[in-house]
């Protein structure tokens, strides 16, 4: 018997109802009063609102390169083919390249650079790994929206993510206006977990990327949340990072202008958080999507 | 021989060619050194700009009174069975009610309100009536986009409408914060007339009041525009009106906050620019949506 097959379900969700539960994690792991490579306010804030936008974190001539590499990986037809790029549902464009941060050079260098890695070290107080990385390229005239939804319900329920200690880094590569499509988040949605109702389909996954159906809160579970919260817009000038805890509700809607947003997208997790087996009843995700074989935990900075 | 059928189309658009023109009309009317309604600035900005705001030009309770208006049409059957309401193309849901300015005690009243009346009488230097009225419920949650387009070149080739002297106000009812799928206009670009390429397909107005296709900018048209004037949000508190030029190209992205988008929506024709015969191979619009019968000049105030 592996220890996969033992795990209790903390959050369960995808049983029939839609309900909130109190969150049995904490969002900040580092012990209190431990030097964070962000001001303390920084942390707070983040462990109060479950985010934080730290602006200009990469430099002009950084984002250049990320921005090059996404072009190249975009019109490179076998990455297009690899089965591992998801595309807009009506005009067929490019909208996500997933594993990244093995695929691309400069992608795995960026995963591992200090001011992401150790800050999420900090943060979840443990050795990390990448659980997915992709690029989203959100286009003009006609992105479509991404619908509000907790990245850990996702991961718990599809991947066998066993608790919250996992984050997203989001590092902008275009600017982040309010009118084309920017990243929503609800502050302190992340306290609560919110189960939803339906089961899961098979081979989810496959529809979901394109447009999320399942695994959604329903209309009252956001609007309550909306209501105690808020909403905020991350607006920021290219080469921002935007991290956010993996249970808050955050979606993004559709971008008709003709600013794409585009950004690279890394899911730090704790090692000791492993994934295990899926708590639903269909096989795991693939591995470009979900990192269960290939576990590297990052190197840390001298 | 009818005037109708003799007049010169200046406008030619959805011949094949996607292109701009000038402007062959002016924006404002009144001549130079007559007393304007509102600011000279106000004025001069609408002229440079093609759109203005009014902030909190209705007051709270005026507000809750056209809301609940609203709800009482949004919740009639009749109305929703009328053939003149539009709903949204996967839920079903009431998107649009027109001609309002007929068929509600309260909307009749307003589109004659002098705030809105007088200004209109203003800017185009004419008697006026309403061309088109309704109400616009963007719903929370799951309300689609309204893409791009200059309304004129629509109510030109299929209403007839013949010269740019036209303007539309929208009376906010709910707040139009930067995610909800505010208004956004591109400042200028009321001074060129982006022809469409493609034609009018029968009955086009059915399924272009539910998601526009034809009769919209190309990829390039827009970016130009943009890359001159950039994008304005128009956010604003309810009780608030955006004036805007018949010319002025707008749109709007969706909405999958819980805040629902609605405002209710007159477009002021000057009277000696009633439609004529359409200026594409259809047959006119319906009457509740292109006033071509039933025309009548709004009573000026003493």
């Amino acid at each position: 018997m592996t220890g996969e097959q033992e795990s209790e379900d903390l959050y369960p969700s995808r049983q029939g109802v839609h309900q909130f539960s109190a969150r049995q994690d904490p969002t900040v792991y580092a012990p209190r009063g431990s030097v964070a490579p962000v001001s303390e306010q920084q942390i707070n804030d983040y462990a109060e609102q479950g985010f934080m936008v730290l602006e200009d974190l990469f430099s002009a001539v950084e984002v250049k390169m990320f921005q090059q590499e996404l072009e190249r990986l975009r019109n490179d037809a076998a990455v297009k083919q690899s089965g591992e790029t998801i595309t807009e549902p009506e005009s067929g464009e490019v909208r996500s390249i997933f594993r990244v941060h093995e695929n691309s050079p400069l992608f795995r260098k960026l995963a591992a650079d200090p001011r992401l890695a150790e800050l999420a070290r900090y943060i979840l107080n443990d050795n990390v790994y990448i659980h997915q990385s992709r690029l989203n390229y959100k286009p003009g005239f006609r992105g479509k929206e991404f619908y509000w939804h907790s990245d850990f319900e996702t991961w718990h329920t599809e991947d066998g993510m066993p608790r919250m200690r996992a984050l997203s880094m989001s590092i902008t590569l275009t600017e982040n206006f309010d009118y084309n499509g920017p990243l929503m988040l609800v502050p302190g949605s992340h306290q609560q977990y919110a189960a939803c109702a339906g089961e899961t389909p098979e081979n989810h996954f496959q529809a979901s990327l394109k447009k999320q159906e399942y695994g959604v809160p329903s209309d009252d579970q956001l609007k309550q949340m909306v209501d105690s919260g808020g909403i905020v817009s991350a607006k920021c000038k290219p080469g921002s990072v935007i991290v956010f805890d993996c249970n808050v509700m955050h979606g993004s809607n559709g971008n008709i202008t003709p600013e794409p947003r585009s950004n690279v997208f890394f899911v730090y997790n704790a090692l000791s958080n492993r994934v295990v087996a899926p708590f639903c009843d269909q096989p795991p995700r693939p591995e470009y999507i979900c990192s269960r074989e290939n576990i590297m935990a990052l190197p840390v900075a001298d």
